[in-house]
Parts: C-alpha cells; structure tokens; sequence
C-alpha cells in the first residue's frame, strides 16, 4: 500500500509534534517525516525516539519539500509559522497545526500566498514537555476537532481528516468560534480552576493532599507560558465559562452557609449528573 | 506471630470499610473480622470478596465480642453509632472511625460509657460504592490521621496508630480542628470546585470533555449524600478554603480581563508551583 502522504513537515517536535511523528512512522501514513527545531538537544531527542526521519533547522527547508505541514509550535507562534511555511511551499500543500485555540487564527490564516491551511485541535493533552514525552499512541481513540472556515476547500477539510484518522483518532468537524467556545468549557476554564486551586492551598495543607487534590489540579502541571497564551488567545469564551462556573459555585457556598440540606444535595447533584454521563 | 488483635469488628462493610477488612485479613493483623450491616446484598458481598469473617445485622452483638471496632458509616451517622459499641462494648474496648471530617465528632465522643475513641481519617478515597469496590492495598503507603484530643490517653493514640501502620499506612497526629482546617483546603473545598465545574459546563460541551476535564472534575462522581455530609459537618473550614480559591480565580479572572501577561504569568505560576511540589 502506498502511503497516504509523501513528505510531512512536522514544526516543532515537542510533546505533540513527537507523538505525531511517532504515530506517522509506525502507521506507515508518510513516506518521510521531516521535524523542525532549532534546538539541538530536541533534535537529537526527536531522531532518537523515531519521531522524524531528519530534522530541519530552517523551517522553510521542510516547507519547501512537504506536501503536508502540522505546525505544532505554541499558540502564538502558529500563524506567524504557518505564513512562513506558506510563503516557502508548493502550491498545492495543505498545512495544519495543532494549537488549542482557532477562532483568531482561522480567521487569520483563511487566505494564505501558496497552499490551504485548515485548523486542528487534537483532544489529547499532556502536561509534560518535550519529544522524550512523545507517545506514537497518543491520539489513538481521541477526539481531534477539524475548524473550517467558509472559504476552506471541502478537499483540504476531507484531506485534513483522513490524516488524524490515519493516526487512529476521531474526527469532528466544527467553525472556529464553536470550537472555542466550548473548549472554554472543557479545558481552558478548568485550566484556570485547577492553577487557582493549587494557588490557594496552603504550603502546610499540601502534605495533606491525596488523589482527590491531586486530579482536580494535575493541570496546573502545564507549561504557564503555554496555557498564558491559550487563555489570551481567549479571553472573552473562558470568562464566560468562568462566570457560569462562578455562579454554580456561589450557589453551593451559600447552600453551605445556610445549612441548606435540600439545595446542597441538588446543586451536588447536578454536578455528579454531568460527571457520570461523561465516565472515565 | 500473634495476631495483634483479637476480634476487630467493621461497622459498615461499604468500600473503606471493606478495604479495612480484607487488609486485616490478608495481613493476619486480627484472629477475626466480624462486619457489621443490615442489607443482605452487602453482607454477601462483604464474606464473598473476603473482607469479613462473619456479619452481624446488628452492631452491638459485634461490639460486646471485640477488642477494636471501627466506624465506617457516613459522616453524620458516627457518633451514634460509636455510642452504641460503646454503651455494648467490654471496658477495655478501643474505638476508631474512617470519616473525613473530626472535629465535632472527636469533642463530641471525648467520653463514652465504655472503651475509649481515637478519631482516624485514612486518605485513601474512592468514588466508588459498596464492599465490592473494597481494595486490600486500598491503605497501602497511604497517609492515615490519627486525631486524639486532649482526654485521650497515649495508649489509645499508639494503638490505634499502629492498627492502621499494621495494614501498610502512614500515620500521623493532628489535633480534629487542625485536621479539619487543612482538608478543607484538600479534599472538602476541592469536592465543591469539581461539582461545580461539572455543573457548569452545558451538555454539548460534555461530549469534548477530554483528560483535563475528566480530571479535574473526578471527584464529582462522589456520593452526594455522603458529601453532603461532610460538608455540613465541616461548613467553616470549607468557607474559607473557598474564600481562598475565590480570591485566587478572581484574580487570575481579572488578568484574563485585563489582557495582563505579566500578572497571568505570575499567578499561573503559583499554582504550578503548589502543584509540582505535591507530584504525581
């Protein structure tokens, strides 16, 4: 079988770049996978895990012969990136990326000199860093949300698709401003809940703390100039999930104060109701 | 080796006080494990998966046999249930419990007609129900306090102290009030952010609920009428752990709002910090 990609330039070999890489060698989804880093120690780490057949310093070098760029570098570094990998690629390339946020970026990147970017979020986060925390089965079984624009070709969202699926992930197709809305819901307003959190607990409690402390703050584990950006990139979503959020908590609190048995076990209720149907 | 026990009897065979049970046994820290409870599906359960030697349905016929009893019911039920071993217990008996929350109970039980009670809190929780979510190692290298007051004799405090390092814990001393401040910052505050995050977030973003949701909303999937429970016993504390995290989100909120890197930054990294010292 022929692989379903020629050359795939993979810009930035951290934690996801890695496992993308890793995902593409063992499936067999590339002929070759070219990563981009200027940092040495990442190079080596890349090549020596298998997550890229060679690595490139200049990104546009690895633009220049892709067919297919997943531009994996922090998000306010991607537009900037992707114009670069544009301006160097052929005509008919399709790039992506793999940040956590996409109505600004979207919008940013609808037209581009040469090639189609089409936006990607793939759901399978970690708070480690790096190449050596790459993993080829990371995106198996998740969810990776695929944001069109208007102007995006049906081809390039289809194209996009079938390369996470190659990698053994789902597929979900959503606008830009969608997306961000509701991972405000799901990740970037917990982000916050699980830094304050952790900011709130006194450095005499934390010797105290057990797996129920332990999982409602293992995100505030993630890199700060990461998620900084992430949450700057949008603001205006996360504050209103913040607000819902804040408002459920008033409610139990004062439910709490008042001793009130019947609300409390309602409002707890709610929040188990949500929990379960989502499972493990 | 003697067993260091003779007769232990569980009051209440539900995941803790199974857990206790089949670590008693398997470790021979007892001649005999009598559980205590009225549904007979529990009882089955209980002597199916080899938490107990035997079952009593009713808790004084187990309390007149045994050298060491130990509460495992619901928070609020407790103190009566200790009463009750106690009022049907020989002179020498020692008592213990496994509730999260100490201080009115400790005061409320620093006399009892017979036998003396030592308040114990194991941090080892599970969200699941029932003897068959019991765990022999469920106390294996996890931390058990151990909350005496001032009437308590040293001799109970040790014993006690050492039935819970017998089944593979550690042990720890703390005055109920004290205890009760600090795990409102660990587990009782923590218990209402995740409930209210899970009920904060709308049904159609439930379905791209990834790791970091899951996550940091686990604990959600608790008993509500046993959290109910603790929280009510323990309203003070838990106020003011949330006071706490209110006053650290508003903050982390307002330089969302502000577009303020630098102060994100600063405060993201507080977490973080708090978060990399406890560790995985």
């Amino acid at each position: 079988m022929q692989p379903q990609w020629d050359t795939v330039a993979i810009i930035g070999v951290g934690a996801i770049g890695a496992s993308i890489g890793m995902a593409i060698r063992q499936r067999g989804v590339a002929r070759e996978v070219i990563g981009v880093t200027r940092t040495e120690a990442s190079a080596e780490a890349a090549l020596e895990i298998g997550a890229v057949d060679q690595i490139a310093t200049r990104m546009e070098d690895a633009a220049a012969t892709a067919s297919f760029i997943v531009v994996c570098t922090p998000v306010m570094a991607i537009a900037d990136h992707v114009r670069r990998c544009s301006a160097a690629a052929r005509a008919d390339t399709l790039l992506t990326d793999g940040g956590s946020t996409k109505g600004r970026l979207c919008r940013e990147l609808a037209s581009l000199p040469k090639g189609v970017f089409v936006g990607s979020h793939p759901l399978a986060g970690t708070h480690e860093v790096g190449p050596r925390a790459g993993r080829a089965d990371l995106l198996q079984d998740r969810m990776v949300l695929v944001t069109p624009v208007e102007q995006t070709p049906d081809q390039a969202v289809q194209a996009a698709g079938d390369f996470w699926k190659a990698l053994g992930a789902k597929v979900r197709t959503m606008e830009p401003e969608q997306h961000d809305r509701l991972l405000a819901f799901t990740s970037h307003a917990p982000h916050v809940v699980a830094y304050a959190l952790a900011a709130a607990s006194p450095v005499e409690a934390l010797e105290l703390a057990a797996s129920g402390w332990k999982d409602t703050t293992r995100i505030a584990q993630g890199d700060v100039d990461l998620w900084r950006q992430i949450l700057l990139d949008n603001p205006e979503h996360t504050l209103a999930a913040l607000a819902n959020f804040e408002t459920q908590l008033a409610a139990i609190r004062e439910a709490i104060a008042s001793r009130d048995h019947e609300l409390l076990t309602q409002l707890l209720s709610q929040g188990k109701k949500n929990r379960d149907a989502v499972g493990n």
